[in-house]
């Protein structure tokens, strides 16, 4: 994939700038990024949605709503559909088909067992009888200081650029990696956070998931049953009753002592690995679910969720004994929507995320549309939604503004936007409809159009979403081989094995149930050609149909 | 174990205290600690003897070379003879037997296979006829600040101390631990380094040697193969061609940006698992060893050796390349001796650490004569030896005073002595002795007494090592079950299982060969007593007699 020279300002970062920074870098405000793993939109009983789904009433996620009051809700907020897309592209900026990155890294087990024995680099699934699997950088993502070394190893299908905590760190930031990282397989530079620009890192490495959440299993680290996916620097509590979330929260708010005592701005990106599977129980949490009469599936799924809102209650907590909350910024968000093809966490597949169709891995909303809220301490209006369209690649821009970097070099061409007026002077608008009546219910509050002339960002902006792959063993036709574009209310669904364009309005069908593609020509071919070229202009993975040797066809060439 | 407070000057730490701290902390020497595993003696083309040995010559390390001549070396320093008490130790600033941490916790799996599957704690060995093993804290180091935590889950057998990291850390050091730990066994907090006041660590955990060495084994992380023992964050070498050792050093090395960059003083504790077993190559120097006739051991064994003097010599490169060799203080040091009861490594057993009576785990010569060196720019008069008697416990005293922290509260009561008046006026009266010409031989140099007058450190002043237990399966005579002190050019072993006292002289008999008691009857008693009296006053670990159930007499009272 072909790297590009991006100065934001004409400046680079220089070293004698470093020291000036450091001094700067004491009035900034700390960052505190809470990412959750294949955590659903509805999985929480602070609704998102228009209205109060029947999901959202079978989770207790306290913390979430306490967090919400201080907060701007983002209620159409996207990600990708797996994992390491979007952890990459937090990393550069970039949308997932642009880097070449549209899959999993260290494909889970049941797909390639052994994957990763011993060797760089990672396997793909090459399964469709109709499509062999694209050309795309399996091996991920590498910190552009680290090309030489990943060369000499040959290290091939790999993307390179400048990651968003070197950014951080560079202007003093404290940057303290905890939990996942999974934005390259094992055995390369990416795998790993410290090439990342983290200073501290807990447990991120190339697993896409622990070995187990539990201490009796010492977290996967049994005698011959460690592999790549056994949680590191958890020794201390192999062996107790402190399930892995909350290991992960101890160890987290421990590295912040450190720059809180010395006074220096910390960046906390605190992957927790939950709520993906393995589906294990937070012991404190899951007798309420039984006792509600939840098959044991979901109650476990659901004290694991609990466990995820008691770690941010920890959180919530830790900032405001130190006396650091009001200066600290808060983004809770998840990598992706909830799993939805089992029933390891209970209820029936491909349901787990109504009224959202589908799940985990799918371009359709279940998959890609997850919790976003900024929590800024004088800066945004809190207790507000916003319903501006927006996605992973903004996060980017977004914390570099908000950390108050003016002044950066990437080698890579970013694609988000930065969301700082959005939150901002975006949510002291709803807020002013909310004072002169205008918004009074949580339906009126997810239609409220904010205009680009407030926030900065165009709200029939155009956002794609792709995954040219198949995602296990058996077809899922919902989720294998599909591309997606949003733009305002519209989205556009590309099913690449069947050649079929749909189309939904998300405002009055959320469930992407009533296809109305034959009822609106124009537009879907509107929205196929901006596909097609967005998916063209960034040289995009594409599957090859195997009967002819050529790539799938874009959208609007079928 | 009781603890008792100490405060060094009456002025506790305040938090107010960490900011002006911080600002001083600007003008204060980085320290970087490089402490070699299971290194012998004589082990190293640098010879620490009077003469250079046969064992000398069959090791390169040019980097240490090149390093003693910037530095003073320490001809008689001492370790403990394995490698938990001496790591606690310097995390602690006290004696083995003071702390009751007088054997090496998660006991290798030869001696209790899976001892630590799945539960906190250690277990221990309990294999003589005569003796059972005697109680100690096999639980080890647990940080005070983790007291409450480590007592909720019913921690016994464990010594609470206020470790050095903490301290300097909380002076604002930037502290970073890469490589071993082993201060206390998974399932506890002592055996994660963020406890003990590291804000950075890679790798370290209760484990006391590496699964594996080799990248191609992903340092013990292959599919079922993984175990506690299997390296952590090192996921971006897995199946490369890079050796454990030159992975840790290029981590190490990646650490210091930041704080090289930020201009905060670091403490770097660069603990190579290296040159513990198992005795894996070094590829990258292996022939030359091969070529000169060794037997395959020896020539690996060489090679770990010689890869470890390269990542001091990459220290060396990167310290003058960053433009901070001037600002930085190195220390080398072993936590032990040499192995010296199988084959692994080559030779023949027993003999390794030849003129040195038997190696690690025994109380004669071979395992706790260690190397020492102190490279600090500017203070001390490089390129000189200095033959004072020294042990782990000062290293604690002696870094917080280079690091200028001057008020501090331990809860524990120290052992050792500050060694910074010994290495710098030392060093300077030593080469001022060169000068005049009365130091001009290796010899001359390991025999000049420096007067406590112009060190600080009594010459004769008295210092104990003991190992009450039994070190594998089989019985080891030269290990088992030994006490011994040093004072002066004398040296009193106390046999516990045949209650014997044998006496040597160092400066005659550096090999402990010649028993000298019978000669010195009041020598033997005198020293006897000593050696009971600091036991006794510590409380320390003895064995019991199964015959009579009662401990083992202590020297002065057979």
């Amino acid at each position: 994939m072909k790297s590009t020279t991006k100065t934001l300002c004409g400046l680079s970062l220089l070293a004698p700038l470093a020291m000036a920074q450091s001094a700067e870098a004491k009035q900034r405000p700390n960052i505190l990024f809470f990412l959750v793993d294949d955590f659903g939109w509805t999985e929480t009983s602070l609704p998102f949605g228009e209205e109060t789904y029947p999901n959202n009433m079978r989770f207790h996620t306290p913390n979430m709503e306490r967090l919400a009051k201080r907060s701007v809700m983002m209620t159409n907020a996207y990600a990708c559909p797996v994992s390491t897309p979007t952890r990459t592209g937090l990393m550069t900026g970039m949308n997932a088909a642009h880097m070449g990155i549209t899959s999993f890294v260290s494909l889970c087990k049941d797909v390639v067992p052994d994957a990763i024995g011993g060797h760089p680099g990672s396997t793909n699934e090459n399964l469709d009888d109709a499509f062999a699997h694209p050309e795309w950088n399996h091996n991920a993502l590498c910190p552009v200081a680290f090309q030489n070394e990943a060369e000499i190893y040959g290290l091939n299908h790999t993307f390179y650029a400048t990651p968003l905590p070197e950014l951080l760190r560079n202007a003093g930031y404290h940057t303290i990696h905890v939990g996942k990282a999974h934005w390259a397989p094992v055995g390369t530079p990416g795998s790993n956070p410290y090439t990342m620009g983290f200073v501290v890192n807990i447990a991120g490495s190339g697993n896409g998931h622990p070995k187990s959440y539990l201490p009796e299993d010492n977290f996967g680290n049994l005698p011959k049953q460690g592999d790549y996916s056994s949680v590191q620097n958890m020794s201390q509590y192999y062996g107790t009753k402190i399930h892995l979330t909350e290991a992960l929260t101890r160890m987290a708010l421990r590295t912040l002592e450190h720059p809180i005592q010395q006074n220096i701005p910390f960046f906390l990106y605190l992957a927790h690995h939950a709520t993906h599977t393995p589906v294990q129980s937070d012991e404190r949490f899951i007798q309420k679910y039984r006792d509600a009469g939840m098959d044991e599936g979901m109650a476990r799924y659901a004290s694991m969720v609990e466990g995820m809102d008691k770690s941010l209650g920890d959180v919530l907590d830790f900032l405001e004994e130190k006396g650091i909350a009001d200066n600290t910024i808060i983004i809770f968000y998840s990598d992706n929507g909830g799993f939805s093809i089992g029933n390891e966490k209970g209820g029936v597949p491909h349901t787990q995320n109504l009224p959202l169709r589908e799940g985990k891995a799918s371009v359709y909303e279940g998959g890609i549309r997850v919790p976003l809220m900024f929590c800024w301490p004088g800066k945004i209006s809190a207790d507000t939604r916003i319903n501006t369209p927006v996605s992973t690649e903004d996060l980017f821009p977004t914390l570099l503004e908000m950390a108050g970097v003016k002044s950066y070099e990437t080698v890579q061409t970013t694609d988000g936007e930065s969301l700082v007026r959005l939150v901002t002077a975006g949510s002291k608008a709803v807020k002013k409809a909310m004072e002169r009546g205008e918004i009074t219910t949580q339906k009126q509050a997810n239609a409220y159009v904010l205009p680009e002339s407030v926030t900065g960002i165009d709200p029939e902006r155009e956002l794609v979403f792709h995954y040219p792959h198949q995602y296990r063993y058996e077809d899922q036709d919902d989720i294998d081989f599909l591309s997606a574009i949003r733009k305002g209310d519209w989205k556009l669904v590309y099913r690449m094995h069947t050649s079929e364009l749909e189309l939904y309005n998300l405002r009055e069908d959320i469930g992407e149930r009533n296809n109305v593609a034959a009822k609106y020509p124009q537009r879907v071919a509107s929205m196929a050609k901006s596909l097609g070229n967005k998916l063209r202009g960034w040289n995009a993975p594409m599957p090859t149909v195997r009967a002819t040797g050529k790539k799938v066809a874009m959208p609007d060439e079928l």
